[in-house]
């Protein structure tokens, strides 16, 4: 270990507890709560054994008018409930870690969906995340009552076997409600003054700490307003830093942890985007500075040296971390073991986020193992030995899926794995991502793959060549894996829309596809029109590219808001604020049908028709797997057989066009699965089942 | 029984086996799959009981790529899978009706979330239904492996049990994608003529056939064209209903019962808003020309003249119902004794839509019960009867939860139950609701319970009298239920902006609330704003009365589209088009902060500022509980114990304003659990779990 580093791995009191390390796994989302208990304890699990010293669970409803559904929570509504996560609290325990429950009251963000039954909130206000009904304004009754659900689940979880017992007091969920005056309007003891607003916080704190203070740490988390002046960004209404600090004081003696949160959400877990690492920093230290207990709070961090100087400097105790302790479990360990550069770092791009926002269980653009460890029994760190290592393997094409399936055949010991990419660099659609605006965190796709690759001595990556099916026949390979990619279509076609777009050609001089704008190619005249049929990053990356050139830039796109991926990502309001302060215009709910040098024509929303003067158009239409090679060779089986070739697969968007996420599982999935009886095809994994009797 | 009514009563032979009778309950979702097996069993179970003759269980899909998660589909990826739902298989065969499962494929719709496997299509084209990528072109292999599947699932839910085996060709789904060559662009044999994009669900049908074609009767699911000339709906793209026909002639031996959808899912489950009672007839009657077989078909019947009249015209052999069996489980039951006015009629607003859009389980607006058979043992004819039933119940309101709580407490067999209403006639807010356009069959819920509270000898209603605190106190009620509802707010308090808007005076001539405008109060001028902040049917319907009248209407949103909310209940396409003909305008995006006679100003969704000119506004930005009355009483428990009253609820709007069917589920719930420890608290409800062991 670098001696420098030494700081992160002492020991923390908190409470009655000791955390063995600063390294501390902060409650986030997984998708699999109290009703998938084997999923979430073996996803818990591995961050233990990978050296975080405190690993939480997810946010656990303390009462069914908090009822997550759709999303899966970690209800604790009874005891059956607290058993169930009780497998986590083991699994952690079983490699030396602390387990934390994050208590939890959703206030009038509850959608109840499961339970049907109304929400509650301090006052009659309509949730700004929830539509279908304001929350009923709590009475006494109430108030005491969700109190005593805590202290039930409090108890619960310390009988389970939790260490770390939170009352969540951050991002806008009930306690927040509460604090903040922008919501809460009572005109009772729990209303008006700052130690009224204050006062539900306080007392259940009080209640909490009497019933388990004894046997567990109590944590708290808590948001403070934030103001990072990121244009788009949210700061959480209402309560005012100096106002949160007066409460941390007033509390301090409740609480055992502070885990400090900043902001709303997508302010609090900034993407790489538009948040350098650590951008919480400052509040953090404000809270630090309020308070004689430990305080964690999280910053996206990555770099080991920013860690310790960090924990050096007084603004926080323990390195909290979500999003990085998803990207690399192992972390703690590789740091400790001086493996600084073996380290997966998190890319910030809140594909973990999309994720929960669409109702799916946790997923890592750099980490495909992540939730799949109960699953389909992936370790992120070890890999089963495969059967047959000696066999020569060819795979084409070093994009995101190659260059995933390489490392993991060299991690099971395959002793001639080649990589041959056409392109003079590994990256794939990497390579020209990473260069569009915002986006260079990205790059670390690439960057940990290629030290990996370069270090594994049964792997080798060969560049620059480009090879045609007679070249692969002759390659000597036995096991030849097909990752060419896909390449964005230049003829227009576009969801509903299966046919070309009459004067969509990339060959005209005023037509471009998204790689051609990325490899330089440019219009014969300023007015540009990208036009948006996908609404991810890559239309509004050309667009801000070409904006920032000195072009004229409209985004035309047929959905209601630019870039809706962009919002489950948190990155929506950022990204959008970004590009209209670049001067970029759109125009929403619009399709175009029809490209003529100088203009673009096409539809609103109603069916009218439309038009637009334009000196060229960038199509961000639809993509196409590049999957010519692959059909050339399964074409001629009697071919390949002759070859030697004993198995032919195709992974990442040769196979079909996806969220980078999606082609590095791909790749991954068959690396894992290459001793089965049909690689090609996903072998069954673990579902958790209802039980029958 | 109506002599007319006995020809729905007659058996029906599918294949080697005998359907009952002619009631015939398609498959539709539930979201309980095969996940929540005795929640499904339940759900499916009260169905057969009701008299429906064939019960199907909701969408199969046979293998992983065709994952629906984050919905809850009935997935028969393994004979565990089978077990599972075989519970509902026997729950009903218990009353005498058959069994149906509908084996699924989603191809490029599925979004594949829990599996995260590669979509699969005939051809690589964007789903218009999933974000998240595109689909792997189907090879040769993939189209034996999916059949396979299929035969398998078949031979398994044979095996379990089911009756009536589909092979699921409708909405858009992978079938259709094959049939369609809008979504099938292939070259080989399974794309190109009519009979190459039929080849793949022709295989299916005959592998499935001699599967279990011996032991079941084969269904299919197919989708006509459809075009209803209602603005806004979709038709299916691609297959022409002449070119369907073929294919139904040429699959005819092959298939025992034709199931019959038309067009889009929006138009094949139309809302009552738009679409007439069987509205899909004629194109049933084309597929009923073209075929030997039985025929089932849809139509929101809710008329049991008209089922019998469609019978005898020979359209259709059964009548298909999702919708109307979710409302009345026991229509048929209530048809066969005479029953007629007991019928609980679908309102055709697709509540239960929207639940399962918003990825919840099925629920109902005019059946609290649904989905809680077993979850909450809620049967929705058979009522415990209660503890101390001569115990006087006052409801004041008689608003849908107050008519529902009522009705619920009558049959109960409560014997002093007054429901006293302070307007000249029952109903709450669906008075006014129901004279807005195209609203009037959500009349229903009031005159199904009007008929109901009639005929109960415990339940008096009493109307034109409104109760102060001290009437209610000098009632000589022992139990007290507060129904009082909600009004919109005229101080334009709307979600984000807790405080009143400046100008938002509805004492004012300009401005005006819904229920204001709904009682005919109407700006001094033509330019009127609807503002709309809730985003449903409220600021719509509103718009399209005022535009009928002559006013310019333009609706000023915050949202990113008009009426999001309609989306979810399929409506949002035909709404929007609907009052685009109606000459009404639309502001996206757009926040109203300030209201000026003459003017409102605002800012626009960049924060920039916005301001119109108008004669006035109609404010649909936030409701509020009237629950003053309840307040007073429950501030005062001396003079409630004084009075005798023993228990003081409060039910639907007055508690939260939300939909109306969580209004009518409240008072619902009420009324099932006034004898529990705490009426006012729900009770909790069986939750089917993971196994631990």
């Amino acid at each position: 270990m670098d001696a420098r580093h030494a700081i992160l791995f002492e020991p923390v009191r908190i409470g009655p507890k000791t955390l063995p390390n600063r390294f501390y796994q902060v409650p986030h989302a997984s998708g699999f709560g109290s009703a998938r208990p084997k999923t979430q304890a073996a996803f818990r699990a591995i961050k233990a054994e990978g050296g975080w010293g405190g690993v939480c669970v997810e946010y656990a409803p303390v009462s069914p008018d908090s009822d997550e559904t759709p999303p899966i929570a970690a209800d604790i509504w009874d005891e059956r409930d607290a058993r169930a996560l009780g497998l986590s609290a083991a699994a952690i325990h079983a490699h030396g870690a602390l387990a934390g429950l994050e208590l939890y009251h959703g206030g009038s963000s509850s959608p109840n969906g499961g339970s049907r039954a109304v929400r509650v909130a301090p006052s009659q206000l309509t949730s700004e995340r929830q539509w279908g009904g304001l929350a009923k304004e709590m009475d006494a009754g109430d108030i005491a009552r969700l109190q005593r659900e805590w202290v039930r689940a409090a108890r619960q979880a310390a009988d389970a076997g939790f260490d770390i017992i939170y009352v969540y007091g951050a991002h806008g969920y009930l306690m927040t409600q509460f604090l903040s005056p922008h919501t809460n309007r009572r005109t009772d003891g729990y209303g008006g003054s700052l130690a009224n607003r204050g006062r539900f916080w306080m007392e259940t704190l009080t209640a909490v700490r009497e019933a388990v203070g004894g046997d567990c740490a109590i944590a708290t988390r808590i948001a403070l307003h934030g103001d990072s002046g990121v244009p788009g960004a949210e700061t959480l209404p209402g309560i005012h830093t100096d106002d949160m600090l007066k409460l941390v004081t007033m509390a301090d003696d409740l609480v055992d942890l502070w885990d400090v949160t900043v902001g709303s959400w997508p302010e609090d877990s900034g993407t790489s985007r538009y948040y350098p690492e650590g951008h919480q920093r400052p509040w953090a230290h404000r809270v630090r500075e309020a308070t004689a207990k430990p305080v964690v709070a999280v910053g996206r961090y990555t770099s080991p040296d920013l860690m310790a100087e960090v924990i050096r400097s007084g603004a926080v105790d323990l390195i909290g971390s979500a999003r990085q302790a998803i990207a690399d479990p192992f972390l703690p360990r590789k740091i400790a073991e001086g493996r600084l550069d073996e380290i997966r770092e998190c890319t910030g791009s809140n594909l973990c986020i999309f994720r929960e926002e669409t109702f799916n269980h946790v997923g890592c653009v750099q980490n495909a193992t992540a939730g799949e460890e109960y699953r389909r029994g992936w370790h992120p760190e070890i890999f089963a030995p495969a059967a047959g290592p000696d066999r020569p393997v060819l795979i084409v094409g070093a994009g995101p899926a190659g260059m995933e399936c390489a490392v993991v055949l060299g991690k099971r010991g395959f002793t001639a794995v080649h990589v041959v990419e056409a392109e003079p660099e590994i990256g794939g659609k990497l390579r020209w991502a990473r260069r569009l605006p915002t986006l260079g965190d990205w790059g670390r796709i690439i960057d940990w793959r290629a030290i990996q690759l370069a270090r594994l001595p049964g792997v080798q990556v060969i560049t620059g060549r480009r090879l045609a099916a007679a070249d692969v026949l002759d390659y000597g390979a036995e096991l030849v894996v097909i990752a060419t990619g896909s390449e964005w279509r230049g003829d227009g076609v576009q969801p509903g829309h299966p046919d070309p777009m009459p004067g969509a050609d990339p060959g005209l001089p005023h037509v471009l596809t998204p790689e051609q704008a990325c490899a330089g190619k440019r219009p014969p005249g300023p007015r540009v029109v990208v036009y948006d049929a996908d609404g991810y990053y890559v239309a509004p990356g050309v667009a801000e590219m070409l904006a920032a050139e000195g072009f004229e830039v409209s985004v035309v796109t047929p959905f209601s808001v630019l870039s809706p991926v962009s919002d489950q990502t948190l990155e929506g309001d950022m990204l959008r604020a970004h590009l209209h302060r670049a001067g970029v215009s759109v125009h929403h709910g619009t399709t175009i049908t029809g490209v003529s040098p100088g203009s673009v024509t096409g539809h609103d929303r109603h069916d009218e028709p439309w038009s637009a003067v334009c000196d060229g158009i960038v199509l961000v239409t639809q993509q196409a797997s590049q999957d010519a090679l692959y059909t050339e060779l399964a074409g001629d089986p009697e071919a390949l057989a002759a070859a030697g070739i004993a198995g032919l697969y195709r992974i990442g968007d040769a196979l079909a066009p996806r969220m980078i996420s999606e082609a590095i599982f791909d790749g991954h999935r068959l690396a894992r699965e290459i001793d089965a009886e049909d690689p090609a095809q996903p072998a069954p994994y673990r579902r958790e089942r209802a039980e029958l009797g």
